[in-house]
């Protein structure tokens, strides 16, 4: 037996086992000292690692319990891209298109006739009832597992206008690495968007790594019913609750039963949320994006239809001290296909917000 | 230097942790093998045991990812005791009686007015109505935060009349035991109630480890308002929800949206609940908690007007396969305090179920 050749092996064992374990500590650190590489070193970040660095350290007056770190994010325009459209609202005309033939009396009828014409603008010049009326005949009718089907199978396939790509690619990276890091310090992380909750659950985890039961959204009714002698939910042409604005606290409320610690959103239909995270005790953090980057994004604020950053919630968001992210000063990178490919991103697309035609309230 | 003695310390070190690791594994294994200590080896245990077995075997045909293995809960009468009378209902009496003075119009006032001179059975002469009055008098015209610190208060000093225990002490041991081995096998538990989902929520987390956003319930509009340049969530006088019958497996998706693998009832309150749960595919457990003993807890069913478990329903869990638990049975302890204590429960109440006045509706 060849006592040297054991220690040596024995050697290798243990400092071969340093090694790794040395290499295995660095990455840690590196990833602990950059959890969120697509973002900028501004008052942003800074804002984001201050407040995790707060109310995670164990002993402070700051200082939250795991069970209480609740973070929520609104969807649109704030985790993903919502020009020149909401995507769910792309996602009803095509769907509208689809189911036309089974529906003869569109001919005759609007905002239906309209848009099989292909005239987007007559078919939306009756406004936010013509888009309800849209949104109900594409939305309802069938049970919440058709729907689910019929939701992915177009998501697979639809790709954005200008980026090309799937919508689920066109996801906010910086917003995908906050997520992740405040998971790492122990948040459980909420959607809390004014579209609709049976849209969004279908790929919310695969995309975001937010499971359906934390997403909450506008909803319409379902009702309950036996179909071949199983039972099943089916969805009615009938608004249950729209969780925008006012409704936004009220959701978290009725969902979540506490009140967030941070609330992340784009434009005035998060304001209450964020007013209503701030208004409790402790350390607080609430943001705002602001899309300001027209070459590799939108540009749009207080003129837009479609996410309105009005002046007024500037000028509140000032005076609260909540954070304003700049995409174009913030972000390194805006989505992660950039850095995968040299895929064009499109032209600027600076007037995209202020002409697009009106929400879905 | 002593060599040996640096040997014997090594010795010490090495086969003292194999030693604890040895305790440790034992004690692991003798948990593994009894996760479920206050349940009698019967059909009901061996039912939930092998469901746990099938749906966490990777490779299985049965395996279930983590992610999808929900389990929904009734509360009342499933998970604590329901009898006499709903604990919120008594609850609700306790505060009328407290507030009474501020509200001098009771005086002239059904139910009120039986209500404060002690006539229970004249206040709930007008059935459901009555009931739903006494409910939101007491339950709405405060804030989110104020109702949590009277539900708080109450349940902190108000007694079972039977147990003369905190109503939280009146939780069913063999349901907390199942609960954790659910969580250890990575099910995430909900609870699924006909009661107010504000009523539940301030003290699920301690005494289930259920946390708020895990408990979908009945509830009441609420509104949002500024009060003192502060945003505050006020509850009002009107029926939001009511989370019973079809409408749970409707408040399951609204609130979780995926489907339950396995679901827990008592009633026939809770039967859509678990047809919802056994419709879908893959294995699936639904089982129903019989209060069919006088002697430790209370015995009702098919004639009480609280937890009524009909004949029907009985049927049904015959021809689906759903295994009953009955509580004289399968239950070896019912609560926490029989073993900690020599307390008397008190004498059988078997007329219990049959005599209470009319649940809420």
């Amino acid at each position: 037996m060849d006592k040297s050749r054991d220690v040596r092996a024995i050697s290798y064992l243990i400092f071969g086992g340093y090694a790794v374990l040395a290499l295995a500590l660095a990455a840690t650190i590196a990833r602990a000292q950059d959890p969120l590489p697509s973002w900028n070193d501004g008052s942003a970040r800074q804002a984001i690692v201050s407040f995790v660095a707060q109310v995670t350290k164990e002993g402070s007056s700051d200082f939250v319990p795991p069970a209480e770190r609740i973070a929520a994010f609104d969807n649109d325009g704030t985790l993903w891209a919502e020009q020149p459209m909401y995507v769910q609202f792309l996602f009803a005309l095509d769907r509208a298109t689809e189911i036309a033939p089974q529906h003869l009396e569109w001919r005759d009828k609007e905002p239906f006739a309209s848009l099989l014409k292909g005239d987007l603008k007559g078919a939306l010049a009756g406004g936010e009832r013509a888009m309800a009326e849209i949104i109900m005949a594409t939305h309802a009718g069938m049970t919440t597992e058709e729907y689910e089907r019929i939701d992915k199978d177009w998501l697979a396939t639809a790709k954005h206008p200008r980026f090309k790509r799937p919508y689920t690619e066109c996801v906010y990276q910086p917003m995908l690495e906050l997520l992740a890091y405040l998971r790492a310090n122990g948040f459980k992380t909420f959607i809390v968007s004014g579209g609709s909750v049976e849209f969004m659950r279908p790929w919310t985890e695969r995309v975001y790594g937010i499971p359906p039961e934390q997403v909450i959204g506008s909803r319409i009714k379902t009702k309950f019913e036996m179909r071949d002698g199983k039972p099943a939910l089916v969805r009615l042409p009938e608004l249950d609750f729209l969780d925008d604005k006012e409704a936004k606290p009220l959701g978290i409320n009725e969902h979540i039963g506490r009140r967030p610690i941070a609330a992340f959103g784009n434009s005035d239909g998060d304001r209450q949320m964020l007013e209503w995270t701030g208004a409790g005790g402790g350390a607080r953090l609430m943001m705002l994006v602001h899309h300001d980057d027209d070459v590799r994004e939108f540009a749009y604020g207080a003129q837009s239809r479609i996410g309105t950053f009005s002046d007024a919630l500037m000028d509140e968001a000032k005076k609260d001290g909540w954070p304003v992210i700049s995409i174009k000063d913030d972000w390194k990178t805006i989505f992660a296909f950039e850095k995968r490919s040299s895929v064009t991103t499109g032209a600027p697309a600076a007037s995209c917000g202020t002409e697009s035609p009106a929400p879905p309230k």
